[in-house]
């Protein structure tokens, strides 16, 4: 059946069916048609400073809103969301890239063209590694098979995935096939009756329970489902760290982040001392297992991720991780009191600022968690920022972002964009230390285009503070910036240089008030000042540099 | 053979041998050791704010010195200068990547260490198609071997190269094996003499002959081969725009550039007319053929780059450019005379600046030609910085740096890195678009850490103006900062505000003679002003946007 709508029509309805609503990119001459139609369609176009800083607010928006879209140029464009792309790849937050493209007419016609590199397919090659399915769109007849197959894939898998669209093929007239989305998979019955029926028998067998949340929950959006889980059989839960804020910390059941040695001590002591242990969607990484100190017996564990339930040392495949918790929920587990040998999170204390006392990294959380609000949605940048962070007493689900298994520097400052156009009703609280801040804390330059207001607090520390302790350097060194100064620059925005208690309180009561724009702290910390937390990873870490 | 050596230390030794004195990069834990014995060795680390700046660095240290060296962590690190490779590579820029990486042990013990995104060998596979050699040192046994391998791939192809060294195999001791360098490849006597002897007669027997002299000269060394080659046979020489300054505007047989419609209508005229085309090193994309507007006669050109000589329709291969050019060097050439009809270049004349006269991209490149100096380099941006620099009479030999194929945004403020630590005799001048300004200016950071010295000039016109012409939105608009109170956030350089061409004159005195750090320029122009030569390029290329 013929249409009159194009290709680039069809994969904006398409978007925005999916519940897309902002396209981050910058623009370049290959993608310029597709820009123009974006820009005059019911998607916004949110360009960045560079095309680094859409890349980590795509995934961000992603985290919070199930899909992330970044719109980029060929090569010079594509190339430079590499890495936040892997980033959303290696933990799971399904990124939608689509590039520009020479047209497929003027590559047989002219092969010398700007922008390439090898040959016109070098760039999809790259984008192979990194995303789960991939297209180059090479006309009109097979394009909306090719985008449905692609965004399948999305929803299927929660990963990224690459839509290469050359010019000259934007404004071509679709086919409308009969193309039937796939229905959501269905599991195996009698798999599935099998493992839910032997991970009920394990669990009420068992006499000290625990669950360990994981990323997964986050991606699939199985907040809730969570929730119901916890409430019906009463057993605390844990998250990981890059699975923190999957649960109110305000829940008693919610018992605090588990990562081996360098978490909380009696939420190590009670999860290891556990004879069932209930992981859900949680990826085993180094820095979930603390750098190797968490000890989990597997002979205890029930493990559900997306792709396979384990149980002690056994598989079941083809069960997602959404029907086995909903099988669980169904199943009958006898509910458990409540006991005060569960860890319990006590809320923070009043923070009473000592005037002119010098700030030091503990006070400076002891703040922070004390001024947290239910709208806060607190953004970590790896180090630091997200080792100390990761005690914080957060109110609501998915108030906590950062890339705690990746790990990328820069991700916090553009992540802002994609959290609050995601969220507006949400305040972010950005924590960046100021080598992070010297990658991409200029796409504070977009945050006040579009009207953001943020509260930056940059970890001043003259350096990568996180690696000091492994190995040191005058390659860990990096300019004193006066980071305030950048509302100069931008001519917008509100600074405060904070060096001692008091100040960083007055400065956080002003940066709450002050609601039209972003605030930035410059917040000054000895550099050989740390959270516990980073010290107890950076030492476990140091141990294998060489 | 055992050796005290190990695998880092050799390659460092290596590196030193090959004329390498500084190392770009951002460090990281999978790559701390390396850095470390980089610290302590003869070479400086250069440690940028971002390693898309390191990258970009590299690549122009590369183009002054032979070889630029980037050392980056793994995947957080390695997948940021994707597209500074790339470029490296689209322009023949040999830059050697070193990325730390997990140990080769702790791979099989543990198989979910952090920046992991598929499996460990995702980034060596990605790097493969933006490299012409790559390698995983593994062992001290093979190290040496692959180390030599991968270093003489750089000499022989001028391309970047990729070195995975894992953090365990850093401090392994070497076997230092029989590796004899391999020697210069010998070309096919028959076929050099075959080439050269058809070529020499096909010269003598022309009546109007011109050089295009392109990109890869810069990149093998041969800016004096074609010196001597210009000055024995009096043959004129244009260059490509990407190939520009490779001989000295000052030579009364350089006519400058040629790039179609886009470049000057005499040099146009004169080599269309020409009945012997002599291309040496050019590449001949659809910038260097401006728009592809440029008409050159395949019966009357001989094309000589790195991998083949072709004359007119036939080609001979295994004879290389600097083969080829000193074979014409040496063969029966008669000399041609200086004749009037040759386009010559006419020297900047004086500029005059009219008080209080709202300055235009036109005069802003009259005031920037009749001040160059001897020991200016210019780098320009791709975008008016470059399209309006091609007619600059630049005094030295490869003293105009752009990325004038691949044409990535943000390489000229971090470039100044490269090209100053390479060539500390020379003062950059910079031309950039505040579009890319905004993506990597901030390496202004890193240019005053290692007390570099170069004029930035920003142009400020609100925006993308190159692909205004072409297709305007809001996605060209970028936020209209106030350029020169980036010395307040460095807290060092000196700046300038300048919308007249009499605070132009007097902020390029100022500058000049402030020797101690950066000066920044702020240069208003309106986003509908630019430079003739880019109306002509944009008009060609918007044709093809949709």
């Amino acid at each position: 059946m013929a249409s009159s709508k194009t290709v680039g029509e069809y994969l904006i309805d398409r978007l925005y069916d999916l519940g897309v609503r902002h396209v981050f990119g910058v623009p370049g001459d290959f993608a310029l048609g597709f820009f123009d139609l974006l820009a005059h369609s019911k998607l916004q176009v949110v360009n960045t400073c560079d095309e680094q800083g859409a890349g980590f607010a795509a995934d961000a928006y992603s985290r919070l809103k199930g899909i992330g879209v970044l719109c980029v140029t060929y090569c010079v464009g594509g190339l430079k969301v590499m890495n936040p792309v892997a980033q959303a790849y290696a933990e799971k937050s399904p990124v939608i890239v689509i590039s520009g493209a020479p047209g497929i007419k003027e590559r047989v016609k002219h092969p010398v063209l700007h922008h390439k590199i090898k040959d016109f397919d070098t760039q999809f090659r790259m984008f192979e590694q990194i995303t789960v399915a991939s297209t180059v769109l090479r006309d009109g007849e097979s394009a909306c098979r090719e985008i449905d197959r692609v965004l399948e894939s999305v929803l299927r898998f929660k990963l990224p995935v690459y839509i290469e669209f050359p010019r000259d093929v934007v404004g071509l007239p679709i086919k409308l096939e009969d193309h039937r989305k796939t229905l959501p998979e269905e599991a195996d019955q009698e798999t599935f009756q099998e493992a839910i029926s032997e991970a009920v028998k394990m669990i009420n067998a068992a006499q000290k329970l625990v669950i360990i949340a994981g990323i997964e929950l986050h991606r699939f959006g199985l907040q809730d489902s969570l929730l119901r889980f916890v409430e019906k059989t009463g057993i605390p839960a844990a998250t990981t760290i890059d699975g923190k804020s999957v649960i109110s910390d305000r829940n008693p059941l919610s018992i605090g982040v588990y990562e081996g040695a360098m978490g909380f001590e009696n939420v190590r002591l009670y999860v290891e001392s556990s004879d069932c242990v209930i992981l859900l969607g949680a990826i085993l990484s180094d820095v979930n297992l603390g750098g190797f100190t968490a000890h989990l017996d597997q002979r205890k564990i029930i493990n559900a991720t997306n792709e396979k339930v384990s149980i002690r040392h056994h598989g079941y495949d083809n069960v997602t991780l959404r029907q086995f918790l909903e099988g669980l929920i169904g199943g009958d587990i006898k509910k458990r009191e409540l006991t005060s040998i569960i860890p319990r999170r006590t809320p923070p204390t009043a923070f009473v600022p000592v005037q002119g006392r010098q700030l030091t990294t503990h006070r400076l959380f002891h703040r922070i968690n004390s001024g947290l609000e239910d709208n806060t949605v607190v953004i970590a940048e790896p180090g630091d920022a997200l080792f100390g962070g990761a005690d914080l007493y957060i109110h609501g689900a998915t108030e906590f972002i950062s890339p705690a298994y990746y790990l990328s520097l820069g991700f916090a400052v553009p992540a802002v964009l994609g959290v609050q156009l995601a969220r507006p009703d949400l305040r972010p609280l950005v924590l960046v230390g100021d080598g992070a801040f010297q990658m991409t804390g200029v796409e504070l330059s977009t945050i006040a285009r579009f009207g953001l207001n943020p509260i930056i607090i940059v970890l001043n520390n003259g350096g990568y503070s996180t690696e000091r302790p492994m190995m040191d350097g005058s390659f860990n060194d990096v300019l004193n910036w006066n980071y305030g100064k950048i509302t100069e620059v931008l001519q917008t925005g509100k600074s405060f240089d904070v060096e001692t208690e008091d100040q960083l309180d007055q400065a956080l009561l002003a940066a709450r008030d002050y609601k039209s724009g972003f605030s930035i702290l410059n917040v000054h910390i000895n550099p050989h000042d740390s959270s516990p937390a980073l010290h107890r990873l950076t030492e476990s870490l140091g141990k294998r540099v060489k």
